[in-house]
């Protein structure tokens, strides 16, 4: 039996707590119903389209906050980590999405024509200035909610007898997102959170942690949200 | 005769042009219908009571953001003018809007007890993260909307044959903003853009500048329509 | 009679115990030769003379730190009184550092005519990176030799028998660190240090709070050393 | 005939200017003692392990550094060419510095049980509080002095007829600095300099950007010094 990611995160692990002491900012963006339409096939491929828009440029601001990440890490280890997830943004990911878009009629001229949407600055800049005024350990709660949360979101959705994968056009989609590989990388950002926290007294500051959570959580909700709004 | 802004600002001053570069942006934010309905007495009490409270959480974020251009300036006159606004901020203006807040009904704790609204969110966090992206002219630039667009409002209302001051209930707001004492702030604002911009090739960074501009003074617009929205 | 410096400070405190557990690095600071010949009298006047020169450009940097604490500071009671320490010092104590150089022969020309000593480059940019790496009690942390150093060494000297008053020539700097006024922002601080640690994990970050205070205390004493070594 | 490194920098690159701008701060680090003793073979074992020891932890800070720069960037090229000796520092140079030092008899953990030396202290923090204080060509050249010093002063070595590289124990060094690979490696900073000032007022900036070179070459200066005094 397929294990859900829920089994996969330790209860007590910093990331487990987070998300148990947020449940009502984290449901409203791993339930959210971009997701569900997204799950049975009924999204709306303009929504979709949406997304993919905002998910380019938005992967550009993750780069640079894995960057900030790189530059505020404390040890080699979590330095090679973030280094590692810049570097693959930039010189993998961001082609990979390129031609994924191709393939629902989307050229780069057209992706670069846009501007950022509203809810692709908001997240962001939360992001970016969050880990600025705090620490490398607050920059890494508020980047969870996007890998780790895409992880969880595919899972669910495998383990769903809601979702329909033959002929959903989002299928590829989910199931990029369901792969080992990148259940790894989540895994492996949730590992990380756990070694620098415990340098930086995580545990003691629990409270704060889980308002950045919350709050990027609500804003990754945002950007479900806005693909839904564009598409009206 | 009242000069008005306009007269104020030299044209080929760098605000002076990045507002003739931007006469888009600008007109959306300075002449938004919650201005408009401001000036005549229109505006419905809950969009300015909404708009009231977040400007409060607004004024926090705007102190760091001086707080970031003390910081970043490269000359005692200017981190003296920055950390003059920082110290008017925290130490005046925050207590003034609590008084002014205490005349439409709301207490202290109200205001504190709401969140910040999205619109609050994205403008400062967008702000922050240009400034510590960029260099100090990149924040300046930034935050340009924010006094000079409020002086400009208030010049305008008051050359406005639309506006009407006798039964206003927002007059004193108005006439705040539209005194002396606010101009000139507004006036240093600018005068202190053309001096750090003229150690720091601002003139051959109007094209960037002229983005950062824009995108600000659409944010900037934002919050006066999160005002009418919320009020909906 | 006089309560020292030690009676002060809560032994149980966050500064209490990062001073305590680094007494070698705090020991070469507060009792560093340039301290001891300032109490008896025997200190070089041009030792003295470089060390005012460069604790004047010095204070730009510290403001600069102190304007960055403002900006990192997770509520208004640490804003508030960061953004006072800026002002102070750019309003007022840089005013007052300029009148006392004078007293030694010492001109605003000849002081801003020199370049920072390494010493000063060394303290100040680590202060100013620790604090932009970690979170405003790194920050904080890096600080605290400084102005709490000052008010412990002032208050050795005046509590030592080697120390001779009458007729030393630096009587009035080690009057103006042991005043109230003084010693009560120094007060002030490990106070502050105490309340923004308690919302940031700060027991639990010990072993690394130490070290930065071990190599700012250090870099600190190197400051005294610049001063001796200027004038050979 | 071999081209000298001054060939094939354009006197009118930005680059090319600010060295030409610096002279004696330049000179006194491509042309330090510790060089020219490396060039002849007379340097000091003792000299050449204490510089081989600081320049590993040198290159954290330098990777933070190149992290910084990518968070910083405004455009791909930039960010992915940053991004890149990010990576090429933390996951290939790193190692081949600890497989180089263990030719010397040193190994990793005789490397990172040294505290970092004043002079690496110096010239990193200065380096990544420039950067971000200012923009990322200010940090750009903040860094230039490191990399394209480096290719110069190797390419400056092969050229020299006070050079022995026939059983200098230092061969192996002034090699891989003039190999074709780091010479490219220097030139595409070069080039990278000159794309970001184009967009960033770069000529116009000349006079404050000069300050940052000069200061950054000096600092690189007392980086070799710091070798011959460890030494004695």
């Amino acid at each position: 039996m397929t294990k859900t990611f829920t089994d996969i995160i330790p209860a007590q692990s910093l990331f487990g707590r987070l998300r148990a002491n947020a449940p009502d900012a984290w449901q409203s963006y791993v339930c959210h119903d971009f997701i569900k339409q997204l799950g049975d096939g009924s999204l709306p491929e303009a929504a979709f389209k949406h997304y993919l828009i905002q998910d380019y440029l938005f992967l550009i601001q993750f780069a640079r906050a894995y960057a900030l990440a790189t530059y505020k890490a404390e040890d080699l280890r979590a330095m090679r980590q973030f280094s590692g997830t810049v570097h693959a943004i930039l010189d993998m990911e961001m082609s990979l999405h390129l031609e994924f878009c191709k393939g629902w009629g989307l050229s780069e001229a057209d992706i670069i024509a846009q501007p950022e949407a509203r809810a692709c600055v908001t997240y962001t800049r939360y992001v970016l200035d969050r880990g600025m005024q705090g620490d490398v350990v607050d920059l890494q709660v508020a980047l969870m909610p996007c890998m780790v949360g895409y992880a969880e979101i595919a899972n669910r959705l495998m383990a769903s007898s809601d979702t329909r994968l033959a002929g959903n056009p989002y299928r590829a989609w989910i199931e990029m997102y369901a792969s080992t590989e990148f259940q790894d990388v989540a895994k492996a950002e949730i590992d990380l959170l756990e070694h620098t926290a415990k340098n930086r007294g995580g545990d003691a500051r629990i409270k704060s942690l889980t308002e950045t959570f919350a709050t990027a959580s609500r804003l990754e909700a945002d950007f479900w949200q806005m693909g839904l709004d564009l598409a009206k």
